[in-house]
């Protein structure tokens, strides 16, 4: 390792959309200046001019300044990019960072748990109706004993499909494990062994919807997905079903999802929705068989502080001259198909 | 086994305060009356003339008839008592069962799994505001994304306790198993080494309470257990906690509780209570962090169904000279020690 | 609890066939005389005197002296008779315990986890003959990296069969939890769902034989299963199964299971045998393809000193006026049908 | 995808050192043949000139062809080089590949739970002294029940240890899962964070190595890790500790690992070897407390079978755009300081 006296490698970092606190513990933010030279460009008179003149000896960036080719071929030493955001964005040219051997990281992993926690607890609130009775208790309406519990059911040994197995998809299958369920997965990118390792079933798209009673809606948004729940496929899920919602949007179409709600055909439990914020008139606001959620998933502190943990830990084996292992390494395949909107608020 | 034209057993029934399709599939009745003759007293025109009339060649007993000493004395082929309430009521006389090797057996673990993921479910909602924020949506105030998180966590590796560690117990513990948390139990009915045995750390109830980040209060009760989760023990609870109620009420002293959970000092999802129905304007049904459900943990269709299967099977397996596997034998020890109050509706 | 001058409970002991520090710990064995008054019948110069007087007072008896029903009526504060051997012989009047209210319990877990354990190291050296080629090598013959790897198998997914289902079937498959497979389970004493539960299949005899490329052999010897693996059953086994028998030897038809293994139908483990010691010009000695284990799969030191462990719990839990929960609680139904031989050296 | 019409992409295979039914089922091989025009060098009259008339239109090489810079560069279209055989010889530029974007993807996983099967079993045996006294036994030296168990251990519960924690020593950890050990693992490569995520300790060396009662040897060998186990280091492994050495021989000093056995100071299995073949007269084979094993810890039919699987999943995601996901991709960093020998026979 370098002597004492070696000058620190140079991290550029623009933590936005974030606050620097949401992302760093203090320990992390202390950690990361004493082993790094850290040009923070949000606190810089010039961002622009902070960025031009710690190129030449950059070692890593932390976020998503501006980066086209030109600007990369001015860090010769720049050996990753870390994503804190979630969304790759054009405004950096990624076949550049491969062909410079520039790590492209994405942060995806440090959100994986707490939507996964987030989507069994819309999935056993759907189960048992916990909200809705929560909601009639504070109303004294509430039933007691077995009374408001004809539609309850039991998780364990459902029948679980996931649309995608992803990093939130084997969150989601770890936390399930108790529960000893049969989980059907539909994931095109992904190849049947892939998923019988995983312990669970590689299932085409009709098959999972038609057969799971929870189906948990994982997928990213690609061209491909757009309305990949679409009308006909939600009218094959099984009566009474518990869907839940806690990617992105557009992988469903929310008018026959809500329809079928409404006919009393199924259950949903929505994290997120084609416009934030929703309209204060929509209709899902008074639609009972629904538990509703503002997108509120994955941000939530401990998701936000993993980051910087991640970003400190990958940094350092970086330094070491040994691989990230622990953000998520961007393929140069998926890295410009990803069609996500922000994350944060 | 005996030839098909031998006599069938004898099988007394009384199914209250269930009806008789609560407990009971189409099928399962239909098994339980081609394999037995049953004599259903709540269908009899006279049930204590149609009771004391079936003793002499009874078989089994399911429900709970009033069976004094001298009663069961005239049941001489008598081999089991199967109870499908789940409170053993002292209008039988236990000790002579034992004397005259009638298994007595109860339906405690029919309810576990379904109140183990109600517990889980309320601890999620506790965990990340999902029915606080649910209301919210509803009425227009929802937050988007890390606004209404600043007091969310992770269960993932949390610090868990559970006092007692029963059916119930070990069912949330099971499902617990992808959380990968802590779990210290504090149960004085069992010897630390079973507690290890099942991956959990023996703990006293001080260090229980004051260590727990999730507190599960899963005890029965006995004289013992009344107040067990006093005032003073409940000032000790971490800030922040999460206090799930989901095992008998007067385990708990519910004024400390409430003063605790409206103080900020933590969070409740209660499901029992010390009155059910609760006052109207009990003070709870105003009350921000918690979470209220009305006894509906365990009575689900699919626990009571459990109950008819839970007692074909082990009926088929004394009538086959083999000793009794899936109702819980209940101990001599204890059979008169609890004082539950009826789960029915 | 009771002051501390009231006089301790009585407990006799009687450890053979075990010496008393097979058992006990030393701490275990201090905790037992601090707690109870201790009557060592094998330290007494008339052990049927010292036994004769102690019974008035016994609480409890560890060890299976002659107690035929008139000497149990000398014992009315008799409360546990705990069994250290692991064979119920018929000098105890069970049916006089069960009336007069002792639990007779037995030690049986005490060696299921290091029987289960020996099971799954003989299984794993027969897919990848370790045993074999260790001796190869010893002999100069060895051959390096796939030569002798022809028939090695992966256990990971593999078709395994259990016949017999209790502490050892379930140590076994806790053992087995990492290995993913699929077990299907032959045990007529237990109804379809407790397997289930379990996570195993329940499955005929005919079928578990024919489907397992791995067969573990763990039922217990009643009259019904004597050679219940038979020629007809063996014959039906896949090619290159591996067989594990652990448990008691007349479960199986020997010759025709030698027979098999000499044709190159199967492999066997083996560590139960018909007569013990084996003649010494026995044919399996010279016999490849099994690995040969002198009924050593349970009595290894820390089974032992389990049992002392599990005694010491039980018997304080029920001074205390609780059930036992450590041994097992000999069935009614049962006890007297096992027809095992010692198990110890 | 394509049209049917479309031309297949061309697949260069040089399947050496295995014949190609090694790695390929004949239904992989049919389908990697309907699917690519395949270029088999090892069948081509000139190899050299078969590749160099493949290169223009060559989507992915199988094996390691000598692919210098100038090579790589007449090969526009290249996408992946999949590597068969486990070693990354120098006779490829990797950098070159990591330039042009094509994936260098290892076989790695393959052999891992192969050798994870083989390093428990080894464990085991070691535990329980199978091969030792099955030796005795076809010697007619057995000893029966307790009398050869003196040095018997159970691994559940158990103080384990790992240096190194790649594909082998996640997939042994799984396959521990049932035991419910601690382990701690020296991973130098690994940030704690990663090593708490798997459920295990990160641990220093010498802590590793004094607390583990079973201690795998599992790292890869770099110059750092050269002799990473040395005599010092030996030394502390605690009393009676089980060694099971199954990555590379280079790790560990034979002359003070033998010398501890051989002062029985602990035990060992043992499947690689700082020379292969071993010395006839080598001491080692007249040890006691040891198991011996032929570098035969991986090459089993279903690893070797799993790698046509491997490489044709990950064609056929490559093919259409997606990044692989079975193969290991090689880390820039990583791909030149393996020293491994070959691991084929």
């Amino acid at each position: 390792m370098s002597a004492s006296d070696a000058p620190k490698p140079v991290v550029i970092l623009r933590a936005s959309p974030h606050p620097v606190s949401r992302i760093f513990t203090a320990d992390a933010l202390r950690a990361l200046q004493e082993r790094y030279t850290v040009v923070d460009l949000e606190a810089a008179a010039d961002p622009t001019e902070a960025l031009e003149r710690a190129l030449p000896e950059a070692f890593a960036v932390i976020g998503q300044p501006d980066l086209p080719r030109e600007r990369l071929a001015r860090a010769p030493k720049l050996r990753a990019l870390l994503n804190i955001e979630g969304n790759f964005y054009p405004n950096v040219d990624y076949q550049a960072c491969y062909e410079q051997g520039v790590h492209v990281l994405g942060c995806g992993p440090a959100y994986a748990q707490a939507v996964a926690e987030h989507a069994l607890g819309l999935a056993l609130d759907l189960a048992r109706g916990i909200s809705r009775e929560d909601r009639a208790f504070r109303e004294g309406r509430e039933r007691y004993v077995a009374e408001a519990n004809a539609d309850a059911v039991l998780l364990r040994g459902a029948e679980v499909g996931f649309l995608g197995f992803g990093n939130l998809g084997r969150a989601l299958r770890t936390l399930l494990t108790g529960f000893a369920p049969t989980i059907r997965v539909y994931d095109p990118w992904l190849p049947p062994s892939t998923l019988r390792e995983h312990g669970v079933l590689p299932t085409g798209l009709a098959e999972t919807v038609a057969k799971s009673t929870f189906l948990f809606v994982l997928a990213t948004v690609t061209e491909e997905s757009e309305h990949l729940l679409n009308a006909d496929l939600l009218a094959t899920a099984p009566q009474g079903a518990r869907l839940v919602l806690v990617s992105r949007a557009p992988v469903v179409d929310y008018d026959a999802l809500l329809d079928g709600v409404a006919a009393g055909r199924f259950l949903a439990g929505i994290d997120v929705w084609p416009e934030e914020p929703l309209a204060a008139d929509h209709r899902v606001r008074r639609l009972e068989g629904t538990v509703l959620s503002a997108h509120r998933a994955g941000g939530i502190p401990a998701a936000f502080l993993s980051i910087g943990d991640m970003v400190l830990d990958d940094l350092d084996l970086i330094a070491r001259g040994l691989p990230p292992v622990r953000m998520q390494v961007a393929a140069r395949e998926l890295v410009g198909r990803y069609r996500n909107r922000p994350v944060t608020g």
